[in-house]
């Protein structure tokens, strides 16, 4: 691919992101009350006032990371907002009595009270990531402790005991390992030991490794049903390892066609193949009925430049291949539309019809994923293929999300591609996924063209 | 309308009634453990073998009714699985050590284990239900006590202390209604009471009356916003009591375009008008935000048909015209998609973008319940207007949700009106809503008939 064509790709991430941040600085500043609106229609009406936590505290971090890292965000402004955002945080996400001093609220009132309140962990985890971005910028020892003593009780609540959590002990319930939990840990260990070194780093290492080895149990060696082989692309089998295949997808991955064999056949087929799944036994088999079978390309994507930023920076050569040649090509062969484009949000990796009633819909962040990790792979191995899925997506994601009207992207289309919720901002869609996106892609072809240009 | 295309309409309900029996007696009981599958794919093949309590309850009851009430059902077979789903239930559903010996598990493993439970009634409910018309068909007097003692538990839960349900308190807690919660208290005392008298009636009768009433409170005086107005059919503004212009709905209902005022303007347009909406404070007031804002159709024709059948059993006038012409007239001219025909699952009285990804969604159950209601209401007021609509809801119904290749219903469809999930039970679809309303339109249509062959 040409330079020009390189040079354009970041000349739209850039342009796109002064949009982006425009628009959350316009309309999602609460003044009076501190914090951030979330709820924000397609022209940036407020149309709800709750503050969900999760997204006030990746705003917050979003905020930092730009005020620290790139230069023309670099404005008091920025930083006041951040500030804003990470004192309503402090004053207010945090529950009292609620058994444990670390647990917080999932959603608040627009004044600060807790409305509702999760048995996971993942507003606390935002607002690690929140605290330790803050305190990079503003040198605020005590945050930076802060952070540091929520992620030693998350690190308890996932791996000794998650018993603070709330969730009632069941008979029927065995230990579930959900991709979301190591991969949202291992951010937080890139979080806090990012250019830090001690003892503190050496615990968050060990916690770091634990996390992979955790998301790589979610690659599975998977047993293909032919019943189910009818539905194309939803299967993988292949008989050789992925990585060695990788550029001639087609002629071996397409699904295999067998006919119409009886359904009510219980003798599977064994066959080599692979599969990203969603959630997995605490020992990394397979779980039973739909939880067992269900894929998340999105959420495969975003591991996969998690686990090839972490190969990357730790030298380890097998985990990089891993993340590429698994948990980035799996989720585009098995989760890319080939009639409608765009990713598809839930898939069964046997083919039956996922329970969520919004499986087929194309949502932006899945999508964000994808561009940040075929960019990053491509910056690493530069293997033209990765660059061409890196445009695939690119050109699906910039003409069906992005608003060139009122700005910022809409979150929610069809199978078919049409917008059918047009908020720009809401329950679970912040200042998150679409400039972190566009942040780390135009990094990364800052990169790449900078040492073209030497 | 002739009484050849009522007579095609019983005759239609009859046959579909006999299909859907036979897929579920086909394809959902578990022989070996007992209890029903509830997760069936579109040809009856098994996905998933949990049991949610909900369902299990649900096809208990509605076994026993057809047994009860209908003489083709009348068999022995359907006894004997109404009797195992029964024996299913009392022996796994209660969850021992949750703190009541009342509270239900939402989910089981086949076997019976406890998987998940909900911090609301209803599984409880359906345990009701179930246990209440198996006592009337098999005269087991424990088991009729033991729906009592739920019940009793459940009101005591709703009216006086919710804190047993598991939910903790929070500081921006404020009490609120949701429409389900008193229509299913409603639903039980028309079940518990039924061709009943005492005192055990008396005080459902109580209960009954307090429900009602808190129905109602969801039926209020809305201030519609002139900057919303745009969105067509979406918010209702009348300058008349809706009842009085029925017939002429298109006349007077339309929206009313106003242009384009200011988005930020605060001073709200007066407006007598009217809405039902899915949540309220416990006082009948609006709540802020999406929450109080959000109407659900399906659920307000539901009420509807049970609101007017407590006002025919009460000989209560107000009530009945209450219930047809505001719980079964708003939903119909907000809740109908113009476009695509279908009801909507949800809509924002503001004409704001729902923020539940699935609000644009076509789902049976909706369907199932307006064609009950505008069925009973025609059957009651003689009104043509009525079975038009009836005509348009079926017609709508039987071409897109009825399978005619494997039977059954499908449950899920795009606004467009395409399949998009094509399981035929799942989590939230089992033995309930496509037979109760082919079982109740079958009881009206039999008895519109048989006053009109007399």
């Amino acid at each position: 691919m040409s330079v020009e064509k390189l040079q354009r790709y970041r000349e739209q991430m850039r342009t796109e992101l002064d949009k982006v941040v425009d628009f959350w600085q316009k309309y999602s500043h609460d003044t009076q009350y501190g914090g951030f609106f979330t709820c924000i229609g397609k022209d940036g009406k407020i149309y709800d006032e709750l503050k969900y936590v999760w997204l006030q505290g990746r705003q917050v971090w979003m905020y930092c990371r730009l005020y620290r890292t790139m230069e023309r965000f670099n404005k008091p402004e920025i930083l006041e907002a951040a500030k804003s955002g990470g004192a309503f945080l402090r004053r207010f996400a945090r529950i009292p009595n609620s058994g444990s001093p670390w647990k917080c609220a999932f959603c608040l009132t627009r004044d600060g009270k807790a409305l509702k309140v999760q048995r996971t962990i993942f507003s606390e985890c935002f607002y690690v990531m929140a605290m330790d971005e803050l305190a990079r910028v503003t040198g605020d020892k005590d945050m930076q402790a802060e952070a540091a003593q929520m992620m030693d009780q998350l690190v308890h609540w996932v791996r000794v005991d998650p018993s603070g959590l709330g969730k009632p002990q069941l008979s029927g319930d065995t230990p579930v390992c959900s991709m979301a939990v190591p991969m949202m840990l291992l951010c937080l260990v890139q979080q806090l030991t990012e250019a830090r070194s001690g003892e503190e780093v050496d615990k968050y290492r060990e916690v770091g490794g634990w996390c992979v080895k955790q998301i790589l149990q979610h690659l599975q060696v998977k047993n293909c049903r032919p019943t189910n082989m009818k539905q194309p692309g939803v299967c993988v089998c292949v008989s050789e390892p992925v990585w060695s295949v990788r550029w001639k997808p087609f002629a071996l991955f397409g699904a295999i066609s067998i006919g119409s064999i009886e359904l009510s056949m219980t003798v599977f087929v064994q066959r080599g193949g692979t599969a990203i799944l969603e959630s997995v036994s605490s020992e990394g088999k397979e779980l039973p009925g739909c939880e067992g079978r269900l894929q998340n390309p999105g959420h495969a994507l975003e591991a996969g430049w998690f686990l090839l930023q972490y190969g990357l920076e730790n030298g380890d050569q097998e985990l990089q291949r891993t993340a590429v040649d698994k948990f980035m090509e799996i989720p585009f062969l098995t989760g890319w539309d080939k009639e409608h484009g765009g990713l598809l949000y839930f898939l069964d990796v046997d083919g039956y019809c996922p329970t969520q009633l919004e499986w087929s819909m194309k949502l932006w962040w899945p999508h964000c994923e994808a561009l940040i990790a075929y960019l990053m792979a491509y910056s690493h191995t530069k293997e033209p293929a990765l660059l061409d899925r890196f445009s695939q997506v690119y050109d699906y994601t910039f003409s069906h999300f992005s608003d060139a009207e009122n700005g910022e992207w809409f979150g929610y289309l069809t199978q078919q591609g049409k917008v059918t919720l047009d908020f720009k901002g809401g329950p679970f869609k912040g200042f998150f996924h679409v400039p972190r996106c566009l942040y780390m892609c135009e990094k990364i072809l800052d990169s790449i063209l900078n040492k073209q240009e030497t």
